[in-house]
């Protein structure tokens, strides 16, 4: 059996991510494609019962190395129970987040530093990559605006950061998408949601079937 | 204000860490010494958060990094929130397991390999190291019959696990404690308790106050 296809969706908060992975899935499965939709940090029992643990309670709940480490066991289940299954079944897998979320928040943004992020994913989950990544791009004034929109206390314990923290975080998905251009692919999401699925699907040329 | 004492206490199920950190702790404190009691994991909320992930359920919850990656995430909170305060503060901190626990169970006995701990201690702990770590060693066959006399259902997740595996934990801290000597001493458990203390004391020359 074909192997199947890894992707990764990303983005800050008010990129439209959610709404992106459903067209997505949507215009894949129309084409007879079978795709698995999952999250980070999540997609498993484990991963799950982690991610309560790391987007509940204070914003100092955890130091930037221990919140690391978690994203980084989260992923190594998520990674060894839903995601290496899914792929040796054929089936295209699109997650909402991977690591380069972690690179982008704790590496960058919380000064962990992009190495120490790559080792604990090599350890953790072999260093698996996916074969793309889609970045949901936006001008932090237009992100800003969109959050203002949604109700007051939808942020966890890290969308709910400064504006000064989403910005390294932005910036630190333009550098890896910079250093990485055949995996990592910029959107600008500032466009109607259809304009937006359509560029994602561009990007995802040479990876459909025929 | 001079800095603490940094110790940990080792060993496999049945060894007596309990009973025996019970006495070192009265023996300290008769001579004035402030000590700190902690376990791992846990010691701290979110550690023995993490700790109820990792203790309960079915033995094959988590893989062998996704374990490995939870106990340094415990400890890195564990380090950062109570260990180092303590130390700072000047008071000894007597600790119910510590990295030399991952290294012997996550490291060698899964398999893991005792580089990659380590890595992860110095990404999550800055690599911090106890002043002396004290192994209570128990021939396996006398291990066994102390577990066999405590109630059945007491073991948890990885202290139920196969004679074999602890046989490779066994193994594990001799190992250490050849490779640095001067932390880690191997204290012969199969002793009375009286008997088990006083050799622990005797170990700790050179950090008591004269």
């Amino acid at each position: 059996m074909r192997e199947g296809v890894f992707i990764s969706i990303e983005g800050g908060e008010g990129a439209g991510k959610s709404t992106q992975i459903s067209a997505l899935a949507a215009y894949l499965r129309a084409r007879g494609i079978d795709v698995v939709l999952t999250r980070e940090p999540g997609g498993t029992e484990g991963a799950e019962a982690i991610r309560n643990l790391l987007l509940g309670g204070a914003d100092d709940r955890w130091g930037k190395a221990g919140e690391a480490l978690l994203f980084a066991a989260a992923r190594s289940d998520h990674v060894e129970k839903l995601i290496k299954p899914a792929l040796a079944a054929g089936k295209w897998v699109i997650s909402d987040r991977y690591v380069d979320s972690s690179r982008a928040y704790q590496g960058a943004s919380l000064g962990l530093g992009d190495a120490d992020i790559m080792t604990l994913h090599a350890i953790g989950s072999g260093g698996l990559l996916p074969q793309r990544t889609l970045v949901l791009d936006l001008p932090p004034d237009v992100a800003a605006q969109r959050l203002q929109q949604r109700d007051a206390g939808v942020s966890d314990r890290i969308g709910g950061r400064s504006s000064e923290f989403h910005a390294k975080v932005r910036a630190a998905f333009l550098q890896i998408a910079e250093q990485e251009q055949e995996r990592v692919r910029i959107i600008n999401a500032d466009e109607t949601a259809e304009s937006v699925t359509q560029s994602l699907v561009a990007e995802l040329s040479g990876l459909l079937p025929e």
